[in-house]
């Protein structure tokens, strides 16, 4: 299968001179002129649009859209056991899969091309990322040791079915310290070891979080999972809000991933992640929106924003996580965290996940830097066209995959539900 | 001239019941039923779009537009001395028109319908609001004694130039304490109290302008204007981020308006004002997009949402500033700060400044509560019609009043020389 994408503004171009991008098996193979004798089955015209490879939305749990607005402006343990575990528990597997195809529309309508769905339902993402054509993530969270065994089984399950599937990948994921056992976490470290499979896990996201663990551990909640030996396999750890400097320096040394899900983060007060602290010692910091019921959007164009402006202010200091930055953090970062291997970048051999951007819209004129454009400037509106693996999943405002007409039909139903 | 807007979900209504909202010269007349006999001049139709006051954009400066984009991610002296001043130097009049009239356009887009602009350029914005029908604040920011006499005068000239011209409205803006000597905010305050203007400046923007105040007049930048009772005058107060308790106090207590500007202010590395604290003690808090130099957007929408997220984050309270809270600082706390009567609320007897928003868009799904959906799930691009002054501007995406091309072409020539 063969694509040509025609006129096109490189986002690492010189800003000026317009490209065309040709894809082969979904692997991009050239940028400037297609090669010699290339004859594709689909061609798509750019019109002088903006190109960047696809961003990576890191942590999130693609169900829950269907919980949006359901619990806002309150305190976290209410916002947890009134407004989400009933209806939660009113869920089946049906309305995950529409909650998941919801966010998967939300975020290929926003640039996203690659989701990392830590979930309660196996198959709901997978299957409405299947359906839709994006690129899958997907992690059963397990918590133990309390139905800790059937949950395991879950996760097998999904991972059995999907095996082989293009497009999805799956993670190991204990839901946290604090909803799984010493003995569990190690169980599931060692599983991931035996399949050879990254891990991800929820971490160091609040205060509570951090004081529970220094009462009942007698160290910090990375120091607990550096000594029971659980980051032998590769690690992304969501969150990481409350860090100490030596848990800063000791995820740097055990290359632990980390997603930082700045509005959620915020939204929930649990604060703002060391960004820029991370970044410097190292760490392979990438974002994620985190759910929908706690954000409320999956909008990764705001939370690239968020991540750019957020720790200049903190820190006092303009020169923070650059544009360049934070745009890496929000595609190659992302792709380097889910160990999705040449994904995130606009250059031959990297896979062909491409969004083309407006450019003609006041936010975008004039347009001189191209990434301060996409980072400073964009709503993630001025996307046009998305392309996942060489094939356009999204072709001028239009989904070609799906009829979003039922989607939304399905949601409201829901919605009168649950 | 009257107006009938049909079928539109109020944000103040109950979520589920259409209404229609009849307008006449400009002012909502009736919400649910069209009064008996009422004769339209004009309708828009709705098709159940949720409908909301426009918001109002209570700090920017319109002609930097052209400059978006001229100078990120550097520390602020390069910033002001090596991006922006040298720019603005070569700017004129008719290009600083092209830059407002961008600026009009990118904020009508995104739901926004008055401006507060404090310029260098008299003429430039006033003139570009009243051919698209924007709602303009206007304000020539001045500094002296060095030029202070000239500065008055191209302000009292562009008052006097626009006097009785509907829908432009006046301020005095000494542009700070650092730009102003004590003797000549004092006239300027003078000149306002005469005028019966408003008064606009920047205050206490940076940890700079905190610590030079404390230096040269061993107090801080508030405790510095009370002591020469600049106060006197209705004042708005843009950014206040470096506040001292005092300060938070002897605002509330002069009935000072504060402009907070979220994004402009973590962009430039100045930090985040102290809005939760402001609010609490009584201050009418307002938001700002500040230019498009330093943000680079001007989207309420997203002032929005900062707004409503950082305060919990940094606050460590999730239930600090409301979704229904950071609305009404968009909306009717700016027009309140602007000395606008009767805007910001859809109600029978205030301004018809009106925006209608899709909802049949992934990210307002499923609509719940409909002040959580615009402040926490949109991102302004649901914006399909803007009514200003009872006249819609912005019908179903597209322009009524001016041509976008042609602004579109004299931007990027404008972009070839500044």
């Amino acid at each position: 299968m063969k694509l040509l994408v025609k006129n096109v503004l490189p986002i690492n171009g010189d800003g000026k001179t317009l490209c065309d991008v040709a894809v082969t098996n979904g692997i991009i193979t050239a940028i400037g002129r297609a090669p010699e004798g290339f004859a594709p089955d689909d061609t798509v015209e750019g019109g002088g649009r903006l190109c960047m490879p696809a961003l990576v939305n890191a942590h999130t749990h693609m169900y829950m859209s269907v919980l949006r607005g359901a619990a806002d402006d309150l305190p976290f343990m209410q916002w947890l056991f009134e407004g989400v575990m009933p209806r939660e528990d009113k869920m089946d597997v049906g309305q995950a899969y529409w909650g998941s195809l919801l966010s998967c529309v939300e975020m290929i309508r926003r640039g996203c091309c690659t989701f990392n769905d830590m979930h309660l339902f196996p198959g709901a993402a997978a299957r409405a990322a299947q359906d839709i054509g994006m690129r899958a993530v997907v992690n059963r969270a397990v918590t133990g040791p309390d139905g800790g065994e059937r949950r395991i089984n879950e996760m097998l399950g999904e991972i059995n079915e999907f095996k082989g599937c293009r497009n999805v990948y799956f993670m190991i994921a204990p839901h946290a310290i604090y909803t799984c056992s010493q003995e569990y976490l190690t169980k599931l470290a060692d599983i991931a070891e035996e399949l050879a499979l990254p891990v991800h896990i929820h971490l160091s996201e609040s205060v509570a979080e951090m004081n529970d663990c220094l009462r009942d551990h007698g160290c910090t909640p990375v120091e607990y999972l550096v000594k029971m030996g659980f980051f032998k396999n590769k690690t992304l750890a969501a969150h990481c809000v409350q860090l100490t400097e030596t848990d800063i320096l000791l995820l740097a040394e055990h290359g632990v991933s980390v997603a930082a899900n700045p509005k959620s983060n915020l939204k929930l007060g649990n604060g703002i992640a060391p960004v820029y602290q991370l970044d410097k010692a190292g760490v392979n910091v990438c974002i994620g929106t985190d759910s929908a019921a706690s954000n409320n959007s999956l909008n990764m164009f705001s939370e690239m924003n968020y991540t750019a402006l957020l720790h200049k202010g903190t820190n006092g200091d303009p020169t923070v996580i650059p544009a360049r930055k934070a745009f890496e953090m929000a595609t190659v970062n992302g792709a380097k965290a889910l160990c999705i291997d040449k994904l995130g970048r606009l250059e031959p051999g990297w896979k062909a996940d491409l969004v083309l951007l407006d450019t003609d819209v006041p936010q975008m004129m004039p347009l001189r830097d191209l990434y301060a454009a996409v980072v400073y400037s964009c709503d993630g509106s001025e996307t046009d066209t998305v392309i996942i693996d060489g094939r356009p999943v999204y072709l001028h405002k239009e989904f070609t995959t799906i009829d979003t007409e039922e989607l939304y039909y399905n949601i409201r139903k829901i919605a009168e539900v649950i």
